[in-house]
């Protein structure tokens, strides 16, 4: 049949409405949002239904054809990107919450459901949906499940698998698995809900989520802001704020680069003296008592200042510092966001070895940090319209992954392998790891289709 | 070399007196709490190191003997049971509490640590380890891990799963690979400590553990025990709880059968109208008045009666009753204890459904259930003595699983598949799961040797 391609069977046996060929279209959807260029993919499918994904793996194995599945794309490890000759297979168009049950307190959803979507639907309820990665208004219960996301509030009530209790998937050969329960517990079998999450993609592709619910906090936040003349006193009053069990619901740590690019743009009256700044909030019943004693850990470890939130539009303000932070830099030039995570005690000695690559590199690194996870975001500036971060960029960027391992942490918290850490994944992994997880992704994956070259 | 049995091999490479090959002693070693048979086993190797594990695991795969890895054998479900010509793996004496880091909140340890041992070790830091099945004075970390051991403690806590940060493991052919991370979030690659966590020794042998400690409660906890004139009120005040966010860190509900049972050898006083007795516990920095909004739902939901503990003292005397469960049935026959778990909107529904099976059957059947959970265990009695539980037991707990499954719930919450469920396993897990479920168990043991027979 010379010169039918074939994905015009595909075409055909979909409709012609779900099958995306034009280039220009097709490449905005072969990215996420980082730097890794994408190859030219042979179309997108906007999938509608289970049964698409269905039609598109069986006709996907039967060509071998390479399927990068996708949410919002709006990653940040390269997990989306489609190369050459693949077909992209969006899940956005599910969008449907099929079942909400406050009973019950668990939701089952399509993989295209918005983050918040969810969480505003189940707060009709008065319950939540706590998973929120800082993306959370545009990224997907489906792309928050590939990437195992975390979030804010994960300081208190987990990351994504931590709230997945069950899942649908389209294995690559067009198999329909339901793997997990709707119960809070269960040990049937192994725990393929949770291999599923932060996988990538490559396993499988998610069509449906039963996804567990939490009571939502009866009262609005109550929020300190703290400000410190050395790091190391910040790192001591985290520790402090946890040890004395005080349960944030957020504790992040702004360093002094990052409050500069916010001065810079926002002018907020930086003291020269100030090294970092500490945001916290309680979102318990008795909050106020909990952020009065956090006010007092943080002045007990050399706080200069602390302000104390004492109304919703005040507590907007505090937490607007940490909202400001990203826009702030990219005011500053092109932003490589990156994410190890480290034992808590450690995290001032991270963040000293960030700034250390930093200068030996002569490259800007500002980072926030998810205080209570010990989860950083150092975010290595460069020059704006540079297509790619530069070598100097990589280099800093080497060090403060070796250096997050050998402080006996990991290469990425939250935001996933993709393939922008494939360089590194061996570090952490180990020769014995590595070989099981390409053992394992072969018994979904045999042929090799499913989203090749990320995760592991 | 005739008469050279393979075991003198693994025998004189490790060293005499770890290895046990007298048949009495061998018998002890090759059961768990449950009815099934053993067979007979080669010999126990009382493991010591981690060198110990390789070994044994080399020489088992150089001649295909399977291995029963195994820590106190408390379990319900046969998970540790071992046949004719396997070699039962003790991982008993690897004891060491290796590190216990309170600023990180995590410890290190061998899979022999008593559960409480380690809970007692951490509290001398203001911490405890969460997980607190009901076996934990004698139960290992190892063991709760193999089954993703629950317990009372885990309406608040989660499971033995949600402790597990990373593991050490030999695998099938002696190697050891490293899973996981010391940090609190992570998702470099699958997740390999999730998936060994509740897989029952079949995917290799955890050697060492890094789990999460939390804080522990700074005060005693608070207590209330109500009485119920019917199920369906119960029921609906274990909601009403849940849906008032009160956060209990115990929720017990004790069927008529049970206390009926306690009464028989306590005589506890109990009221011929009460069918159902409702336990609470909170171990908030506010649970005195969580305890009492607790009780006001009891009262709005038709409790016929409610008591508050106000002292530690009076606390025991409520908790003791749920203690007791267990002993008073033992007093009434042989017990067969099951462990279905169904979404807690239907946790009345469920005891219903285990009554009339009980009624069809001519079984008596003594419920208690980690209400909070919708998690049940239904105890079926049967006469003292008897080898293994009567058909009528089975066919009444075939009923009872059933039930469990159309209700949406599952095989079992927290007790494992074992032996024991593999009748009624491929009714929930399906066949698709079924079957990469075998294939990921080939990835780690392709020559089927780690626990044959159980999990999947």
């Amino acid at each position: 049949m010379q010169g039918v391609r074939p994905i015009d069977a595909l075409v055909n046996s979909l409709s012609e409405a779900r099958v995306v060929t034009d280039p220009d279209v097709i490449d905005s959807y072969a990215r996420d949002r980082t730097f890794v260029a994408p190859g030219k993919p042979l179309g997108v499918v906007l999938a509608a239904s289970r049964d698409d994904v269905v039609t598109t793996m069986k006709w996907a194995s039967e060509h071998r054809v390479p399927v990068v599945p996708r949410g919002a794309g709006s990653g940040l490890a390269g997990g989306a990107t489609a190369g050459d000759g693949a077909v992209v297979l969006s899940l956005a168009r599910m969008t449907a919450i099929k079942e909400l049950s406050p009973a019950d307190e668990i939701a089952v959803v399509e993989p295209g459901v918005i983050t918040a979507d969810l969480d505003r639907a189940a707060r009709e309820h008065g319950l939540m949906y706590a998973p929120d990665p800082s993306s959370y208004e545009i990224s997907t219960i489906g792309g928050n499940l590939a990437t195992n996301a975390g979030g804010l509030r994960c300081v208190k009530y987990g990351v994504t698998r931590d709230s997945a209790l069950g899942l649908e998937v389209v294995l690559a050969d067009g198999r329909v698995m339901n793997t997990g329960r709707r119960t809070m517990k269960g040990v049937t079998g192994y725990d393929l809900t949770g291999l599923f999450v932060g996988s990538e993609g490559t396993l499988g592709v998610i069509t449906s989520a039963t996804v567990r619910l939490r009571r939502a906090p009866a009262a609005p936040p109550a929020t300190f802001a703290a400000e410190f003349g050395s790091l190391r006193d910040a790192g001591a009053a985290v520790s402090a704020i946890m040890a004395a069990g005080c349960q944030p619901s957020l504790m992040e740590l702004l360093d002094r680069a990052t409050l500069e690019a916010i001065d810079d743009w926002r002018n907020i009256g930086l003291e020269p003296a100030t090294q970092a700044m500490l945001i916290g909030q309680s979102d318990a019943a008795d909050g106020q008592a909990m952020i009065e004693r956090m006010e007092r850990l943080c002045t007990e470890n050399g706080a200069s200042f602390v302000a104390v939130s004492s109304s919703p539009a005040e507590t907007e303000e505090l937490i607007g510092l940490r909202r400001m932070a990203y826009q702030a830099k990219e005011r500053l030039g092109a932003c490589l966001v990156e994410d190890v995570c480290v034992p808590r005690s450690v995290l001032p000695d991270m963040i000293s070895a960030i700034e250390a690559a930093g200068a030996r590199h002569g490259v800007r690194i500002c980072t926030v940090a998810h205080a209570g996870d010990g989860n950083l975001h150092p975010v290595f500036i460069f020059e704006h319209g540079t297509v790619e971060p530069p070598p100097e960029v990589w280099a800093a960027a080497d060090e403060v992954f070796r250096h997050a391992l050998e402080l006996g942490g990991t290469l990425t918290g939250e935001h996933g392998v993709g393939v922008l850490k494939q360089r590194w994944l061996a570090l952490e992994s180990g020769p014995v790891a590595t070989e099981v997880q390409r053992g394992i992704k072969a018994v979904f994956d045999p042929l090799g289709i499913l989203n090749p070259g990320k995760a592991i």
